[in-house]
This record gives structure tokens, C-alpha cells and sequence, in this order.
């Protein structure tokens, strides 16, 4: 493969193609071998002109609030969905799109399918850990209610994730739980964790053990698995501290003309410390296990942002993501069918 | 009640009576009607003299790693038993401990029991929010495998705590669930909402709706509740990202001469934000729905956060918090059985 091409929903998101295109743009100089379909209405998106970009029509628009079902039933020429599309005709090697998360997920899953031996995809995202690295984390909110295989499932994909995008071949995996003597986890937990150390003995993946929601910023283990509710709230709490913090420190620099001053003289400093916590850079989360590359941005990302996902999606393409994500599930599939035998799976939701 | 006793378990915790005895001087010289039981080994204890102050004797300590078994079935003659036990007798109006959280709920719950109407102890504590205010944050991992029932009980005994600690009588509730459009939480979350509103129709509580993990520290309600693990996940999350923040402005600052010379004149606003999200301020959670009061106070706290914890248990006695829990819960009850009625609780776990 000498040329990548995403396929990039341009409407999608807070701002759409003002955000996206600018970042295209960005993206495009960045990757001389890089070609881009940017999906949506020509009106739009004609101005852009690029001899590595083509417009690919798409007459409708799948908002922040369109339920699910409008998404998959209704808008059926939405820019999202024609994105997708792109990926499963062999036309793009991976979609990029901010639209919303729930009908990403559900037109990704309809389109393309699920990986063999995955029963549900995952979303995986970075966060920025002690150790200047990132930690990647799944489930990030695709899946609730999710059974020990799930979990098992999602260590497999994320370790696959990893080997891709970092390099590593034999990513630590941890599995999130609690500490406290007293309960130790609850039940799906404890079965996960007998799972995740049969994959560790069989070669699987590489376990590490138990890590607590702090053990993510440490850094402790490169990649950590969890049930779609967990995740999500996890993240929300560590944006929610983050900004506590970030807003307590612009109260207290603005209190005075005294530590007005100060902020001058600190300025290049909170910028340093800014950059290193700027969530933008960690944006474009990878939707894994289905038979195709989706990545998706925050809705709200600026050019900045969507250009760091557009570059995720374009390192996983490079790096044979899909292969790798199939080549590890099917060589834990013993243990993923052993242990599908010991636990049946609700399958009655999907 | 002109004067108020606290039980204080000395021994327990990382550094035993070294904080705690430093924390009780200071207690009582801030409480002038305050009387303490010394709870552990006379010899560690005596030389503590002081007019409102009496040594209890015990012979034993439960340690930080020690199983909640040996807790319960070994050491009967444990400070922390002891301390538990002045509570049930009437010697004291509250009993605090920095020892291991899943003994000292344990044991509290063996001696004390149960408030009738409640499962479920919780263990509830404070985050702070962007309102310059705390957010009330239960369950934090006492229980894992939470039904609706549960949660309900904990919005209920929350509005106790609130209204004994905070004076406010009518305090606002949120359901800590995830915002995504694909799922919106799992089941049991689905049926606590049905509940909570509810028992928000029926007066018993003022029901806000869902909240998110970043409402927490917008301070969006004034309660939050959530089952145990979840609730200890975003604990340690956000212990890890403030860690992580205040790590990176630690190494920012020391980069160069340069940069070090901003943080000496940075340093008055750089410590006034270390006041604010210094999370000893914080310490001390209520063991909620038992029938006498019991504090926790982190293992690791110094002498300034144990004294916190005294401050809350304190306040906690003087204000009624018992007979709040109590009349709360006697007003929800027959919310409660309704709902019994219609979820019956598993009670094979207790």
C-alpha cells in the first residue's frame, strides 16, 4: 500500500466543515501520500481543492440528537453512513467522523459487521499518564452490562490497538477494578480476572493484574479494560477534575493585580503545563472489533483536534490495524469459544 | 446534649497514635465541650493527658491488610472493635477510624446493625466543585452488585447527611449515569431513575435526574449517588488526575532557572490552589443507614486530615445525623417496601 485514503465525514460535529475541512487541510500537507473523501453536502465542501481530496456526495446530516434509529433507518444518504460506506466498498481505508457516538456505532456495526469472535465492539481512547506516555482505555461507553468475554474480548482488541499504534508487540493489559478489602470487585469482575490470566498463560496477552481508576495516570499498565459504564464515567470524572483544577488555578492567578503578575511571569510555564494536559491531542478514538476502521472525534473538537484524529486513523490504516485486531482474536479463539462454552453470552440485546 | 464523645480509635491507620493523638490535642482545643475515648494500647496512650480525654484500653490492632475474618472472628479485643463498641453502649456519640475500610465497615455493621428500611450501609464522602461548595459523592465501595433498591436508599440516607451537615433542608439529588445516546445506562440505573423520580414525587427526596461524572465537580447536585464500584472508580480517578496535574506543574516548574524563579513568584497563588484542592480538607466519610455514627478516615492521613475526620464526626453528632438517617428513611418507607415489593433484593450476600 503506497497511498492511504480516509474517508472523512465532513459534517459532523459541533462546527462541521469549518472545523474539518481546516483540518483536512492541515492534515493533507502533513501526509504527502495521503488521500482524502471528504463526505458531504458538494455546497459545502466544493471550495476545498486539493489534488489528493475529492468530494464524495452525501445529502443528509446525522445531528448530535438524532436517535439511533433515525440515523440507521431514516437518514439513509447521511454523510456519516456514506463514510462508512467508503470503508466497506474498499474505497477508503478507514472513516473519520464527530458526529454522534451511539449512531457512529450503530451504523459502523450495521455496515461492516463485527470481527469473528467478537460479539461487541469497543471504543478505545488515550489518556495521559505520569510516565509522558498514554494509557489506552475500553470500553469507553459502546457497551454496558458487559459479561467477563466482553471484557476478555476487549483485552484482546486493545492489545492489538497498541501493537499497532505504538509499537509494542506485548502491551500490559490491566484489569480496572476496586481495592477496598471488603469486596475486591463484583462477580463479573472476578470471573474477568480468572479469563484475562488464562489469555496471559496461553500467550494471548500480556496480563498484568487488578489497577485502580488511579493506576490509569500512572501509567501502570498500557492498556486497561472495563465495562462500557465504568469507562464512561471515568473519563467524565477526569475531565471534570481536570477542569476543576484548571479553573481554580485561572480564579487564583486573576485574584489580584499581584498574582496578575505572577501569571505573566508563570505564563510560559501554564503553557507548558497546558500543552501537557490538553486533551486535544489525545483526540480520535478508535472504534475496534469490526470488519473495517472507524475512528471517532469529540463533536467538539477544533481543527486542532479533528486533525489528531484524522491522524489516528491514518497511523492505525498504516499499520494494519484491522489485520492485526483479527490475527489476535483468532488466536485466542480457543480460549474465546472455551470460555463462550463456560459463560453464554446475552446475545439477546445485539 | 450539652457536651458530645467521640470514640477515636488511636491505633488504626498508616501511622497510628504518632497523627492520631497530635489530631485529638488539636480537636479538643478547638471543641471545648468535646470529650474523646483514647481507644488502644494504654501504653501507647498515656502519656496523652487531658481534662476531656480518657484512655480505653485495648489489646489489639486491626492492621491495614488484615482480612475483614480476623477483624470479625480473632481480634475481639481490637481498637477499632472497642471504638465501635462505645458507640453501641452509649458511651459515645460517634466512633472515627483510619484503619482498613472493609473491617471497620464490617465490624460496624455486626455491632450496630442496620437501620431497619436500609439493606445497605454506604460509605459517603465529599468532593469539591467548581461552586467553592463539595459535592456529596455514595456509595464509595462498600457495596458492589447495587440494585435500584440500594441506590434509592442511598439518595435517601445522602439527604441525611446533607441536610445534619450542611444545613440545607431539601438537598438535590443526581444519578450518576452515562450521557452517550447508545445505551444511557445499563438496567439497573434504567430502574433506579424510574424510582427516584419517584420518591422525588412522593417528597421524600428532591430529585434532580442523571448526572455526569464532570457534574461532580461542577457541583451540578448537591448528592450523587452510584453503586460501590463505580462510585470507588471515580475516586481513585480523580485522586489520579489530580495527582497526575499537579505532578506535571512540579516538573514544569523546575525545568530551568528560569522557570523556577516563576514559581517563587508564583508561589502565594500556587499554594492557595493547593489549599483548594488539598483533599485532607476532605477527609472523614460517613459509614451511612447503621444504627449509631461511625467515621473513616483515610489510612493515610496526617495529623490535619484526621483532624477533619473528628471535625465531621463531630458535627455529624451535634447535629443529629442518626435520627435524621433515621426519620428520612421512615418517611420513604413505604416507597421503599413498594419497591421491595416490585424488585425483591437479593439478600443471599448479607
Amino acid at each position: 500500500m503506497t497511498t492511504t485514503t480516509l474517508a472523512v465525514d465532513c459534517m459532523g460535529g459541533d462546527h462541521g466543515p469549518a472545523v474539518t475541512l481546516a483540518a483536512c487541510r492541515q492534515f493533507l500537507e502533513s501526509h504527502p501520500e495521503a488521500h482524502l473523501l471528504l463526505v458531504g453536502a458538494p455546497a459545502a465542501l466544493e471550495a476545498f481543492q486539493h489534488p489528493r481530496a475529492r468530494v464524495v456526495p452525501a445529502s443528509e446530516v446525522v445531528t448530535m440528537d438524532d436517535h439511533v434509529e433515525v440515523a440507521l433507518r431514516k437518514k439513509k444518504d447521511s454523510s456519516m453512513r456514506v463514510a462508512i460506506q467508503q470503508v466497506k466498498e474498499g474505497q477508503a481505508h478507514a472513516a473519520v467522523s464527530a458526529g454522534n457516538t451511539g449512531a457512529l456505532m450503530a451504523l459502523a456495526r450495521y455496515l461492516l459487521k463485527t470481527v469473528e469472535g467478537i460479539d461487541r465492539p469497543a471504543i478505545a481512547t488515550q489518556l495521559p499518564n505520569a510516565k509522558g506516555e498514554a494509557t489506552t482505555v475500553l470500553d469507553l461507553g459502546a457497551n454496558v452490562d458487559c459479561t467477563e468475554l466482553h471484557l476478555l474480548q476487549f483485552a484482546v482488541m486493545g492489545s492489538a490497538l497498541v501493537s499497532a499504534m505504538e509499537g509494542h508487540d506485548n502491551p500490559t493489559v490491566g484489569l480496572l477494578n476496586i481495592g477496598e478489602e471488603v469486596i475486591k470487585g463484583n462477580e463479573v469482575i472476578k470471573r474477568a480476572g480468572e479469563l484475562l490470566r488464562a489469555a496471559g498463560a496461553a500467550g494471548d496477552l500480556n496480563y498484568h493484574g487488578n489497577v485502580e481508576g488511579n493506576d490509569i495516570f500512572k501509567g501502570t499498565t498500557e492498556i486497561v479494560v472495563c465495562d462500557g459504564f465504568v469507562g464512561n464515567v471515568m473519563l467524565k470524572t477526569s475531565e471534570g477534575v481536570a477542569s476543576l483544577i484548571s479553573g481554580f488555578l485561572k480564579e487564583e492567578f486573576s485574584r489580584s493585580a499581584l498574582t496578575k503578575l505572577a501569571a505573566a511571569v508563570a505564563m510560559p510555564v501554564l503553557n507548558a503545563l497546558k500543552r501537557r494536559v490538553d486533551h486535544r491531542r489525545y483526540n480520535g478514538a478508535a472504534l475496534l472489533g469490526l470488519r473495517g476502521l472507524v475512528f471517532k472525534s469529540h463533536g467538539s473538537a477544533d481543527a486542532f483536534a479533528f486533525e489528531q484524529a484524522l491522524n489516528r486513523a491514518y497511523d492505525a490504516a498504516r499499520n494494519n490495524l484491522l489485520e492485526r485486531v483479527q490475527s489476535r482474536i483468532a488466536h485466542a479463539r480457543p480460549l474465546l469459544a472455551s470460555a463462550a462454552g463456560d459463560a453464554p453470552l446475552e446475545t439477546a440485546t445485539h
